[in-house]
């Protein structure tokens, strides 16, 4: 932690930082300039909050932190990439997963004619929602207990593992008896109870960065959940909002270099929320790929005009079998196994 | 709704659309102009959700939503101002509410110490965080329950009502046992599980606008809790995410008067989060209250320097005095009664 | 400056980081902690971008300014407020100023009219386009020469002295040559070579908050047009892009303070560009006031109806006496003189 | 053009708009909805700015464009991509072109070697400012006609024609006389007057996308070049700003696509500004490629610890070899010429 000190502070003053500082554990090393003094701070700045300890203070003009806040998610923590099993799949290491699947299950039919065609096309894990975070009251909230029935039925016709939105902590031990990977949806990045409850599992868990959270949010909340104990941990980048009126969200894709620079955590890319239109996706998950992502994960759906949710942003199978084939093509380059 | 088509849609495509309208109970009133024919969708459409069932035909290039998608919520639905009371306390009606008090609750004195001083300035219900949503799990949860019972005895000494944060559905039967009104934090938003719980309680909630949610989406958000029958609902703006770093976030006050012109609801700015910056707070809440908000949150503690979180924000009992003092002054010509 | 290096610097890159501060004249303070070392960099890091020069190397992690880089902008250098003189109207030091008129010049009759009644209104400057920044080359351009002619005519009429933009450093001397007051709009803020040529006039200048740009950069664009000698800058805060789409722009009202804090120029709100909506102006201009701007200036148009841009954004001469009565009364309050 | 009038329009109101869109040559379609009435405009939209014209009536609520506002960038208008020459080299069509260079022009030097060592490792074109837009004008501004000596020197040697930046329309002249393609920066995409300028010369344009301006905008600026008869323009997407702070802003590939749809005119990607940082530059750089993008500029020095500016998001030359090399390998696959 580096400590600035307003222009002419007093001696008296710098003193009384460095002794707060001691008094919390904290070395100090006093740096004074012509216009300005600085207190570098010496110790673990992650044990203690200094900027609200400190930066209080009258005196001080701000106080600046050096070291990322998170240990278990960092690259200095463990240097190797981790490897994420759902079900038989290995999300990580020189691996391309493909994850795809409707926004909502909607009837047995529907999500088992789906599992079919996208495992025939290359997916490897199915996705659908049983439990749909809705922005009005008014909308269709999901088929809860009875879509995880129907997922399960999917996923035993077609052998592919499946993942699936817990919404609530109370829900989380229902979804948990039926999906192989939980996913926590953007909207709940920040649901601390919700990451505490997840990091209690022994699965693999699915979070999706906030539309509104930084890089640095994102590891925080992978932070809370491998601090209980649960370290298969698979981030996926959805898209942040902007000003641009175009795609529904700005697809970050340079937060994947960042991720895997600062993380061992792998990192999927979700092109269907992340621009939500269906004719950006192909291109985007080409993108996704070549930006070194582990993955992407994209809505199918056998009949997109008569989905119940989401349709504009889904797939036909037709367009996925397109799609894999493209990203096929790009992953021997990439030196990745689709 | 208003359907626009793609530029050389067949005659078969307009029967098309106007089939699947009338099979969804609406009526369809066909336009062609030059370049687009466009169809107008006739009927409530918050029933149904067209921009899904009818926007992804390939043939259709848009739909447009005519109505806000929120009802209860709606200034159509009840034209008085809502009066929404905490304890003896009125917010809305020609009130401007004080509320305040420290983030968290850190022991017994400080929470009643501040009580007291923020009752004296003329504060009328107090805050304090119990259960604190933080960003690194490694930074100072709150007190849980012993907080509630230490801000239950600041009340009982003081005799203001108190708001406090419910993080989870699980612990909202506890913090509703002790608080007067229910905080769902910025982060929850959209948690809808929380939103349908504390719309089943019958407490007031005061429901914070997210960093990075549109004012149609606190509406709608506002809406999940009305929806479930709880009517006693107070809104607050507390600043969104911007590119501005000056600031922690941009207090966005032309949200008020446009909340006031859409609903029914009251109102509250939060200047203290919507800034980060204690020298900012009563100049904004001074704004606030020139722009139509029915009252401000601030952080008040007794000693900011040896806060448990946020003191950077938090103003000393003294600078809250002196806040008060303006307010009063201001709230005179703004015909308001603080 | 503080430097901050990457984790395991060795010696010698602590040593070439020193050599080089001292090769630019700068001294060199080594502190080196637990798991960073940290070189405070002592001298006028205003003369030299260390930024560039040492953050380029491969073994810092970051260089961290601790000045703001304006100088003649800046409250330490000079601590009285400034005022500005336009035409006999002084903005600044205790006075609210109003600043009325249309968005484009369209004809004698309807500038003259606007003039006389704004003036009747308690309005003190005249403004209106006569060179129109458009995002479409197809919209209406403005009536260039012959508009300048005409606000000069309403100002021989009305007595008030008028403020109009420059879109060019070309247009600049004709504009000068009508105009009591220059404006450079939003998209120019950022028009070095238009900054420059302001800087060279001697004519008060009204410098625009682009809609992409931080406090800070406004005022390093007010330091350009200082650096060339003219001191008389008004500053305006007209809104900055951000993702809600119920307004144009976000009106960011906490720059006001911020930059009363950091600068001893005067700023104004824009709070017709500032939310695009007539039925926000007179709310958010009372909220302007209240935040401590030294004035507003607000699209005021005969017939909104007819308008040529803008329309939608325009109040009526009745809507801004009444804009100015409740003005007045709030005034009283925050001790300006209207 | 649709026209939504507010709930309760009567008759006269709705036969007002009729009688309106036809004094202004537009034909009227009526449709009266359960809660809203919406008039459809028939005719050529971007003839008359409706928006100004009809938006204003105190009954309508709102004024909804159906068709985008240009027409000479638009695919509509020309189907097939658009190849613009710079010297010998085409942008467009099935290439893939690499714009390499500093940031500034430091010497002859500096930019003859850099020019012979990005030639050698691939790249087609050299960039260089010798003009610079600087925030601050205590920084290095460029070494103005020296510099446009030097690049004329560099591609006399290595045979690469040149790209550099004009700031301003004085300079305009200047510029056109050494460079082979006009740069126009992302801080004057709105500079109109800039825009019209170099619309009347007969050289290749670079125009930038704003940090803050939408795609539509970006489409539009271009229309300004082209509507005064300079077709040869070429797009680069360079990064917005977000509130994400890891990156210097946020590089928007899905602009690519989009662009890609909308208009025949081609597009490049800058990860250089896009990122801010030289550790992204490659990987950006491939994901632009995968994401359909005509090219890439990026941002090379002999020497970056050097460099007069952007040093910390400059390439060496080595790194430079490194990223053609990956490029070359995923060119092949992308069907694209390097």
């Amino acid at each position: 932690m580096i400590i600035v000190l307003r222009s002419g502070a007093t001696q008296e003053q710098i003193d009384d930082v460095v002794k707060r500082l001691e008094k919390l554990g904290f070395g100090a090393h006093v740096s004074q300039g012509v216009e300005r003094t600085i207190i570098g701070a010496i110790g673990d700045e992650r044990r203690v909050n200094l900027e609200e300890k400190i930066g209080v203070l009258p005196f001080v003009e701000k106080v600046i932190p050096v070291l990322a806040p998170y240990r278990l998610t960092s690259r200095e923590f463990r240097e190797a990439d981790t490897t994420v099993k759902v079900g038989d799949v290995e999300i990580g290491m020189g691996k391309f997963v493909l994850i795809a699947g409707p926004c909502s299950v909607e009837s047995e039919e529907q999500i088992v004619e789906t599992a079919l065609r996208i495992k025939e096309a290359g997916a490897k894990i199915l996705r659908g929602g049983a439990f749909k975070p809705r922005t009005s009251p008014y909308s269709f909230q999901g088929l809860a207990e009875e879509g995880l029935k129907f997922l399960a039925k999917a996923r035993e016709v077609s052998g592919l593992p499946i993942v699936t939105e817990a919404l609530g902590v109370e829900e989380l031990p229902l979804v948990a008896e039926y999906a192989d990977m939980i996913q926590i949806g953007a909207r709940n990045m920040q649901n601390f109870r919700l990451l505490e409850a997840a990091g209690r599992l022994h699965k693999p868990v699915l979070l999706k960065r906030g539309m509104m959270n930084t890089v640095e949010e994102l590891l925080m909340s992978a932070e809370y959940i491998l601090a209980q104990g649960n370290h298969q941990v698979v981030l996926c980048e959805r898209g942040i909002r902007t000003f641009e009126p175009s795609t529904r969200n700005t697809l970050d894709l340079s937060c994947i270099p960042l991720v895997k620079m600062q993380s061992h955590l792998p990192i999927l890319a979700d092109p269907s929320h992340g621009t939500g239109r269906s004719d950006l996706v192909e291109t985007m998950s080409l993108a996704a790929l070549a930006a070194g992502a582990d993955g992407v994960i994209v809505e199918v759906h056998p009949n997109p005009v008569e989905a119940l949710s989401d349709g504009p942003q889904s797939l036909t199978p037709e367009q996925f079998y397109h799609l894999v084939r493209e990203i096929k093509k790009l992953a021997v380059v990439m030196e990745k196994e689709v």
